[in-house]
């Protein structure tokens, strides 16, 4: 992390909240790797791949090198246990799925208003660092995806990405209004989370353009 | 961009022509994110992706960190605005699918010099600026495939990796030959599109192995 | 490469594995685009990223920037003659399929030990260093498989990937006993060439978990 002018407790804040999302995220790349039929190997890495790619691309675009999921050991500890948990207990996972995914609406929430925060420590205008807030959010889930051979869900008409940078984007309007950053890092995720929420139980969605499909 | 002894000129050149083939991708995302369904943010996200990723890969591999696509906004905001106009006249743009695809020749050749000048501004050696140079111009397009679950159709069989590898190496051999710069780019972007077009309008295709297939 | 206490004869050594492991690996790539129906540049493309995408990785996650990918060319000249070789003698290479398996194995656990060795001198932790041995090793393989439309068959049941995170872990834990790093690179090869030809030749697969399949 880089060093700012967070107080103590943010720093604790921040922390507690990207480990916790780093475990959730690990688990839903788990699920998948274990539903495709991948060994041991290929579940714990789709694990590691959702839990910190997104946090090592946000790294990677800001200048922040070595990413942190590469010089501190316990976002890896954290995702391979998060996969060895899918691996063994997946069935009793799968009966939580609903669970999960409310779960995984708040680890993207923390992973968007962390990863915005992030950019703003290194210098990047608001803007682009909301971007990279919801980069960090759905970044490991895309390529989670795209390794197991289907379309990012991303892309595809559910709210998500969408509330990944609602999130970055508070974060983002806080800093340029000069809020402390613990409170409109609270604030974002809970727009986030809200937003998915919505998404997840009332079936909102993104529009999509009234034209297109294969047949043109 | 980096500090070069340019002149006024080549730098207000390279800035016109680095926007314009930026709006250009961003067409090209958009089209196939509408064709494929995406909902709105996933057409502006591939949008995006197409626009910059070919140059924040050239950035990130010459050591530019953080890519000019991070640092500036106005690289965001053409490909949001290529995004918007897909998403809303999909159906005028289909019409004029042929001239998108001669437009994308020029843009391809745009990024492909640019590409090449900038690594031989950071000091890549002249070969693999002409290789940079190519990437700029194909990656975002190879994202963009991967993305929407194709194989990226540069790999297969139509010249257009050629095109802008030609766009890249005319880049990198008159930086050896010492010939101004807004020359070398001029020239190189001349027969990038050239042979696009002709790919396009003659069927040019480069050559595939007599043998292979999956039945192998 | 980072200057380090390194002898003489382990930057040749070093150097000779790792241009061998470069061609061994740019066959691998060159076959799956003949066998793919790419044309020329595609499959001299897919050569190169097979060869270099692993390192190019290392390189950006290690902040060893420009990677030496880019800034050297040797790894570039010798990815295309493997890149030829396939695309001209594709029926003779299948033929030696079973050689060229072997051939890769000893690739892997060069790549691996490398990669680890690197980061290493770069600093990172010993635990991370074996992880990035490993995605040396099979990344250029990932993305081949993903830019040819399958699923990285390192996910799927068969030891690779175990085998060069054996590899880099050798190396990780002779650097922790402070054994010297030629020894180390040479047990750590060992290891994973010997078990990838296990798997080869014995069949020895990693466990895949007792559930799953797209029926869940």
């Amino acid at each position: 992390m880089v060093e700012t002018a967070h107080s103590p407790f943010v720093k604790d804040l921040i922390t507690v909240l990207d480990w916790g999302g780093t475990f959730i995220f690990a688990l839903s790349g788990g699920l998948l790797g274990v539903k495709k039929r991948f060994d041991l190997f290929g579940v714990l890495f789709l694990s590691f791949v959702v839990a910190v790619v997104g946090g090592i691309t946000r790294d990677l675009l800001i200048g922040a090198v070595p990413p942190a999921a590469i010089t501190e050991i316990h976002y890896f500890l954290i995702a391979i246990v998060g996969g060895l948990v899918t691996f063994w207990w997946y069935p009793s996972l799968t009966l939580l799925q609903r669970k999960i995914l409310v779960l995984d609406a708040v680890g993207l929430g923390l992973f968007a208003v962390i990863g915005a925060q992030k950019a703003i420590d290194f210098g990047i205008n608001p803007l682009m660092a909301g971007i990279l807030g919801m980069l960090t959010g759905i970044g490991g889930g895309m390529l989670r995806d795209l390794l197991a051979g289907e379309v990012p869900f991303v892309l595809k008409g559910d709210i998500y990405a969408l509330a990944a940078l609602t999130g970055g984007a508070v974060v983002s309007i806080g800093h340029v209004m000069a809020i402390s950053p613990s409170i409109s890092m609270l604030l974002g995720a809970a727009a986030c989370i809200l937003l998915r929420l919505l998404a997840i139980f009332r079936g909102w969605r993104a529009p999509v353009a009234r034209w297109g499909g294969d047949h043109d």
